[in-house]
């Protein structure tokens, strides 16, 4: 047999014999004409078997949904009426001459492609993440990642694997988990936080992908117990207004990566690349509070944080007011932000850090972090931790540290924002709950 | 102040006023003249302080190694006789105007540059990685990891996020680390391989780069207990030679790339970057075993596996009788190999698999994967395991998996093959093992 092509290509081969590969995405069986919707990594095509062709035809009948087949056949144009306009290979057609049964595949529970409610998705992931959907989130996901390390590298940034395995809790106050290792007590990192600060000590930028923990029995649409986060660390900063037009800029080529990549995946899950045409608008938190106040009528002004509903005020306000898709809030007090975090000089009592709303979630943290070895012990101390359980990280402010900064953002989050997803689980590909580890646990 | 600029662009500043930031790499005192050498991400160059700028003198006076500094300086030309030829900026010297001390740093309790043992090595990462050789090691690493993503999405392979979370050890035979998960018992995933197979049911061919875990009380110089391994797996092949020419193209893109951007690297740590200009060689094990017998007069023809001893005898045959730095090994028996590995139909007893030797080291282990789910219900069966723990897995052959395979390759054992370290540990930024995380764990 020939090389097989890709269905993409398809449309290059008309009136040739051709060789695909595939899943059975639909098959619709009209007694002498049989069609067949096959699947490939690059697309669909609709096939159809002829009675005068019999071997072929005798398999066509027996073979039914996922079932993995091999097929020689010709690329026929459709006959003018048939053709379907705006869709992949919506104008052609092939004449199935050979059928090679690859895989079978078990009757399907379901239709793949039907709306299924998120138990029965997670149950069945194997299957469900086929559907056209899913498998666009996931591309989509694939690009935000590689747009992320692109802008990155572009700007001097290097990436760095940090470890999960870490001997505690560093940041003090999210849950964590516990791992027996070697009979002595480990845990899963809540953040590469801590690493990636001592990075700057020794490249100045660095950016990394990794896994992150949290142990937190939460069960909410926006929440998971394994993510990925998205981090980057910058050294030589004035404060934190560096860090933000970073990651405003890396904002903007991520959404010109996808304008130019997967806007067939947008418009299939109906959702709208964010357009950053203007600013990022910023407001420190007691603006924020303020304008919650005159505009929504609700008075936050006194709270040390933003409740959701805070930030989906923020988020349409800042959609009404400034046409941004995106809003900064800066100058969260001391007390809520971690012990690392840079206390404004001109602004006692509220630190130098950050956080970004995107359609109402807060989608990163970030902010100027503490350079100075002594300061960074006292406020340890302050914080009711023990700064030598953090000697490790410490070593890096004691052998010179420059001013710096940086961020962290949830892939999965960020993915079901852009993709105006209800649930994070469904931009995670495998995802990890109080319940779930792949199958229920049992109780 | 002006604009900071980098170091690495200073010559394109001769006779200018410049500012540049960044770490005192070594200071010299002669006296009136006072020299330091400034380090920042992008190379190094030697300033110079004069009596004459009083205050900077006075300033520079005070400044230690790894203190962190902002200089306004004079980019000069050196005389003639003071030129270093083939160095970064070995033409030209700073003259300082005006320092800024941005942060200091304690003494030194050696020079970083010096060859540590490992152990003093390991106790001062945050230190010791500043090391202008540490540097180099994984600036290698960030591009081999950057030339795997490049070449596989060329390919049309999709990068995906796999969990290390796991409900169970998936491939047994390695030891796993237990988490306590919401008072029930999870693991650490050893390995994303049963992942990346439900992966190719859905997007054909993947890509990961992700962290697995092994709790092994080995303590050897090429073993971790978390390590990151670079994997892809892919759809729609003929054997497992098609996954090997796969492979055999990826590290020739790899190579190319280093070749392009680490060629100083390389010569600082005084290695070289394999030359690919054969073909890689491949031997079934029992022919590799022969050649072991004949040619090193060591009998282990009838062993299920090769010892360290007989890959690095492997592996000096292939450069002296191929010229090659690497040689595929194949058809391990199935009893060596996991449940999932593809059984030859021509050689029963010996399986489609591979292991990619480098340098004396296996590099990769990789193969055919079975893809028909009754042999793989009775597989898990023969290796004493229980097909309903696989239930999950097992959903993405049952509907339907095309014939597929691919490789798993561990990143810091090949960047430190790949430079010539004695220990994997020095390829790790912060390496975990029986004894350590980050600093040593008390007995």
């Amino acid at each position: 047999m020939k090389d097989r092509i890709y269905i993409k290509d398809l449309k290059d081969n008309i009136g040739k014999e051709v060789v695909i590969d595939g899943w059975v995405d639909v098959r619709r069986d009209h007694g002498k004409l049989i069609f067949i919707d096959l699947r490939d990594m690059s697309g669909i095509v609709q096939m159809v078997a002829l009675p005068n062709h019999e071997d072929a035809h005798k398999i066509v009948d027996t073979v039914r949904s996922e079932w993995v087949i091999k097929v020689r056949g010709i690329v026929n144009k459709r006959p003018e009426r048939m053709i379907k306009e705006g869709v992949l290979n919506g104008d052609l057609e092939i004449e199935i001459l050979d059928v090679d049964v690859l895989n079978k595949a078990v009757e399907m529970p379901f239709d793949k492609e039907d709306n299924l409610n998120i138990d029965t998705h997670l149950d069945n992931l194997p299957l469900t993440l086929r559907s056209e959907k899913h498998r666009a989130i996931f591309k989509v996901q694939a690009r935000v990642i590689q747009a992320f390390r692109e802008f990155l590298q572009s700007e001097g940034f290097i990436e760095v694997q940090i470890p999960k395995i870490v001997g505690g809790d560093a940041e003090g106050g999210a849950g964590v988990f516990e791992i027996d290792y070697f009979d002595k007590k480990a845990y899963l990192a809540t953040s590469p936080q801590l690493y990636k600060q001592i990075l700057v000590g020794i490249f100045e930028r660095v950016f990394t992908t990794t896994s992150v923990y949290r142990a937190e029995k939460h069960s909410t649409t926006r929440h998971l117990n394994e993510y990925t986060t998205i981090d980057f660390e910058m050294g030589f900063i004035k404060d934190h207004t560096d860090i933000m037009a970073m990651e405003e800029k890396l904002l903007r080529y991520i959404m010109n990566s996808l304008n130019e990549t997967s806007v067939k995946e947008f418009e299939l899950l109906n959702a709208d690349i964010p357009k950053m045409s203007n600013e990022i608008p910023i407001l420190k938190l007691r603006e924020a509070q303020e304008i919650i106040k005159k505009e929504y009528g609700e008075d936050c002004v006194d709270e040390p944080d933003l409740e959701p509903q805070h930030e989906r005020w923020l988020s349409e306000y800042a959609k009404k007011k400034y046409d941004s898709d995106f809003i900064y809030i800066t100058h969260y007090p001391v007390s809520k932000r971690p012990f690392y975090t840079y206390e404004d000089e001109n602004d006692k009592g509220f630190t130098k850090s950050f956080d970004l709303l995107f359609r109402g979630v807060e989608i990163t943290t970030g902010g100027q972090r503490i350079h100075d070895y002594e300061t960074l012990v006292e406020n340890i101390k302050k914080w009711k931790m023990d700064p030598t359980k953090f000697e490790f990280y410490l070593q890096a402010f004691k052998y010179g540290m420059p001013p710096e900064g940086g961020i962290g953002m949830g892939l999965e989050r960020l993915t079901a924002k852009l993709l105006n997803l209800d649930n994070v689980k469904e931009a995670t590909l495998f995802p990890r709950d109080l319940n779930r580890i792949d199958t229920l646990l049992s109780k």
